[in-house]
């Protein structure tokens, strides 16, 4: 146990710019929560926008990690932690809906301090026991893992489904491999040849955005390109009466004619965290490459 | 029977101006079609935006009417039209998906001459005949209450659900009606003080913009603005997870930002044309007022 007036050293993001700090409070977990050594964290996109000013975050950056509480059920075992946290007694939305409860706080991007540093304090109910079998540097994934797994909860892609995945970042990555799972017909769309490379590697097909024929032809597309340029695109891959899962957030107003949607009857969907019980059990079952 | 070579008026949209001709040529009903005498025809916000631009339409205008077909099957009897045509023989989208057909024409919208003329050739299929129980004046009506039906087509809206209805038009009276055959709690919000009071006299709740609350927690929001206003407005009364039906087009590329769209995981739904059995069975079993 860590003695009160201890110092850590963490990432902080104030006044928009990164600062490595060495006399940060040791967190002093309330009620319900419990202090987690951080052993592994990854960085995702939105931190990266966080930098630039979304949601006005100030505070310790960091949501994807993998750490030890110090007490509680799970003291000395390794657990990654959903990101949505309320702790509030008698929550109307808690915690069947966390996800969306108006008075949650997030992990390292809403009124709660994240995990790039030392420690950090999460509530206990939102932290989930990474079996052996999972490494450090995989652990980190859950939470993106889990993100990706979302769009199955939310749509019913299956083996007859032609399904278009946009961007061939992480999220397009994690993503592409979860819909593999169905057995969909699936391709990913992306800019950038080594990455296709990483998803060929995987047995799913690619093409690169200068050779995307542009047909009115997929069931699903599902943006993770984090760009302003990824929904038009969708709309020129989606098949009328198709869906379209916007993954990833643009943080930005943008100009956009979405006269398409009306006329041919689309779906446009947001996707957001998803269910890490899935997300662990995956990578419990397949081998890192 | 109409000898050929007979003239005919209608009203012309040409090089972006309306203008009355006398001198058209009768329609020469093609395989499958009948020459059908228009009795009345209804304008639409959509004529509205034609004449803007809209689709880049030059022809006949008119696409809600009821007639009387000269030859066929309901030859003699009033009938009024679904407007998506496509009579190819083995057309793999129709009849079921004849609404989203590719190679389909659209009366008075889409290669296909219009109702705001004396006679119009249209396919024998897409014909549903008036019953007597409903004039000429409510008839006109059937084309855009099939398409507020659509609305129940696509959601699952029903006693429990808190509905509101954005717009106090044409769309949005007809849209808010259907909606109220569910028991939904609904509420419309509109501009007007005079067309609110068409919704009041129907026992439908109102508010005007000014004075409405700006909170989430709608789960559906119908969009029946037509402006670029409504989506916006739409994203501040939707509840996290909810539903937004976008039922109006607005024929013109705007700035928005849709990042609340993932955040809160909402369902953005396009909307367009609907059931015309489910109108004329509601317009039979209600009355005029």
């Amino acid at each position: 146990m860590i003695s009160d007036g201890s110092k850590m050293t963490g990432l902080m993001l104030q006044n928009g710019k990164l600062e490595v700090q060495t006399d940060l409070h040791l967190p002093q977990p309330p009620d319900k929560e419990v202090l987690v050594k951080v052993r592994m964290a990854g960085v995702c996109e939105t931190d990266l926008q966080l930098v630039q000013g979304y949601m006005n975050y100030e505070g310790i950056l960091g949501h994807e990690f993998v750490g030890v509480p110090a007490t509680g059920k799970f003291a000395g075992r390794r657990v990654a932690a959903d990101i949505n946290c309320c702790t509030l007694e008698h929550c109307p939305y808690c915690p069947e809906n966390r996800h969306h409860c108006p008075r949650r706080s997030v992990i390292g991007i809403l009124n709660r301090p994240g995990a790039f540093a030392e420690y950090l304090s999460v509530p206990e109910e939102n932290l989930y026991v990474v079996p052996e079998s999972i490494s450090d540097e995989r652990a980190v994934f859950i939470e993106p893992l889990a993100a990706a797994f979302q769009v199955l909860e939310q749509t019913d892609i299956s083996e007859n489904s032609h399904v278009v995945v946009l961007g061939d970042g992480r999220l397009g990555y994690l993503t592409a491999q979860v819909v593999a799972l169905t057995g969909a017909k699936l391709l990913v769309v992306g800019k950038h040849t080594e990455k296709l490379r990483r998803f060929q590697d995987r047995k799913i097909e690619t093409v690169s955005l200068e050779n995307l024929e542009r047909t009115r032809s997929s069931d699903f597309v599902i943006d993770c390109t984090g760009s302003v340029t990824g929904l038009p695109l969708a709309l020129q891959l989606v098949r009328p009466q198709g869906t379209i899962v916007m993954k990833t957030t643009v943080a930005e107003p943008y100009q956009i004619d979405l006269s398409q949607v009306i006329i041919d009857e689309l779906k446009v969907i947001g996707s957001r965290c998803g269910p890490f019980p899935r997300a662990i059990d995956a990578l419990s079952k397949t081998k890192s490459k």
